[in-house]
């Protein structure tokens, strides 16, 4: 009975520690695996939904984390003891500013898309007070995160608009959905883009997602997309008051090539292409309406 | 031995029975397990990495994919006949229009920002003019995504100011970066925001995502960020032009709440909350320069 116990013992002992080992060795393989999954997962889903300590209107990667800086260490990209001084505009009275915010709106309202332009030459001057005036713009923390590059050269206009109508060529058939292609027919957009070589001056503007302080540090460019694109409405505004025209276009899947075409740093991003000049004598536009006031405004 | 062989036998068979069947459901939970968070992973990747046929500027989420639509059914949410007309605005000599880009410079350029405003109230009609000259702005397809809330009654501009308050005070010590706060210090920008109740007119604008055609369809709002966005700034542009001032500001999480007390619907967003009004008469300003031409502009 001995040997027998001895020998049962054995037997399911081996087997024993055969399956333990097994089970223990598969057990932590998966337990590792799973736990390298879900870091993956979670970590992905943190980066998306978390409200970032570096959220700042941009695109979140656009921000590094700045854990390791020591709090106290940190200096303005401005200077913190930039004076404050006294502000005082003429002042206009109640009549005047009426009377002046009837002729603003009836000059805007005047203002169309054009995709017709005459190849007649913008003075210099026009340009520079027109990108002068877009820089007036309010921007995060006053940070002006934008380059207006205006290209008048006709080799380079030919250029922009070889890149410009390739791209738009696979957005119309590939990447835009049916119902968007579908929308825009009333415009009689299309692939081919004359005005890109007709318009005296395209204007290019990028945003700078980023930049470097004089101490070598990035510079946090707070809200780039939306100062760059409150600029632009305050460019379009600018040209209109001058008396000429422009297209407002935003090239899909074109930032790449024509950064590279304008020599354009990497941590800049092509917001908007805007031929501008003055309008063909042929020009049309469609035939529609401006939504009513009441139903852009609510008054509380 | 016949009966020592069969013990030991059962005994073997029932510890590999038992170990057998424990490892296949622990393989087949793992398995299962393990799956589920691949695809979870792998769905989350893909939702941020894929080129969408139905990208649109906007965020991808506010555009539902068209994959069930017939594409020979699909009609645009402007009638796809709209006419095109003559567009023939009145033509300015190079002289008007370099005289024109100046004068609108000038007047630009000194916009400032303020943050003390005179309780002074704004006629209605100016107030109109000036959302009516924002909504002059283009915007993707025509859609004109933008809806402008004025409040001018006290009690709704005090509950405004006790949300942007706590939302404020939130973002200033847990949910912007160290650096961020630091940027802000020569703005001498504050959690507490008197001007949210001093200004004589609060101007929210809110950002459709989406809304609804005449036939039940969901209409997409194609680049409806950069179009509010262009929007605003036409919108400064006329409170400048008219000889007020406002203060662009964005109230980083706001959204939901202000949304809610403003009872604006699900689909829109607030984007730019603009306190407008005169300055106040002690009104001061950070002494900054703007870039200069040069930095900004570049001529090819």
């Amino acid at each position: 009975m001995n040997v027998i116990s001895l020998t049962v013992w054995t037997l399911e002992n081996n087997c024993f520690i055969v399956y333990t080992t097994l089970i223990v060795c598969f057990t932590a393989f998966t337990i590792f695996h799973q736990k390298r999954l879900e870091d993956r997962y979670s970590r992905s889903v943190e980066r998306k939904e978390k409200i970032p300590r570096n959220f700042s209107g941009g695109r979140e990667r656009d921000f590094p984390d700045d854990e390791g800086d020591d709090p106290d260490q940190l200096i303005p990209a401005l200077p913190e003891d930039t004076p404050h001084i006294p502000y005082q505009p003429p002042r206009r009275c109640d009549e005047e500013v009426l009377k002046r915010s009837q002729e603003f709106y009836e000059l805007m309202a005047q203002r169309r898309t054009v995709r017709a332009f005459s190849p007649e030459p913008i003075p210099d001057e026009v340009l520079e007070n027109i990108i002068k005036t877009a820089g007036t713009s309010p921007s995060g923390a006053h940070t002006e995160p934008w380059t207006f590059v205006v290209v008048q050269d006709p080799e380079m206009k030919e250029a922009i608009r070889t890149i410009v109508e390739e791209e738009e060529d696979l957005n119309y058939s590939k990447r835009m959905s049916r119902q968007w292609v579908t929308d825009l027919k009333p415009f009689a957009t299309k692939p081919v883009k004359p005005y890109l070589s007709d318009a005296p001056a395209l204007l290019l503007v990028f945003r700078q997602t980023y930049s470097w302080r004089p101490d070598g540090k990035k510079k946090m460019h707070y809200y780039s997309e939306i100062s760059v694109a409150i600029a632009a409405g305050i460019l379009l505004a600018a040209i209109q008051y001058c008396g000429l025209v422009a297209l407002t276009s935003t090239p899909l899947n074109c930032n790449a090539r024509l950064r590279d075409l304008l020599s354009r740093p990497s941590n800049e991003r092509l917001e908007l292409l805007l031929p501008m000049g003055r309008p063909h004598e042929g020009a049309t536009v469609p035939d529609l309406a401006r939504k009513p006031l009441n139903e852009i405004l609510v008054k509380i």
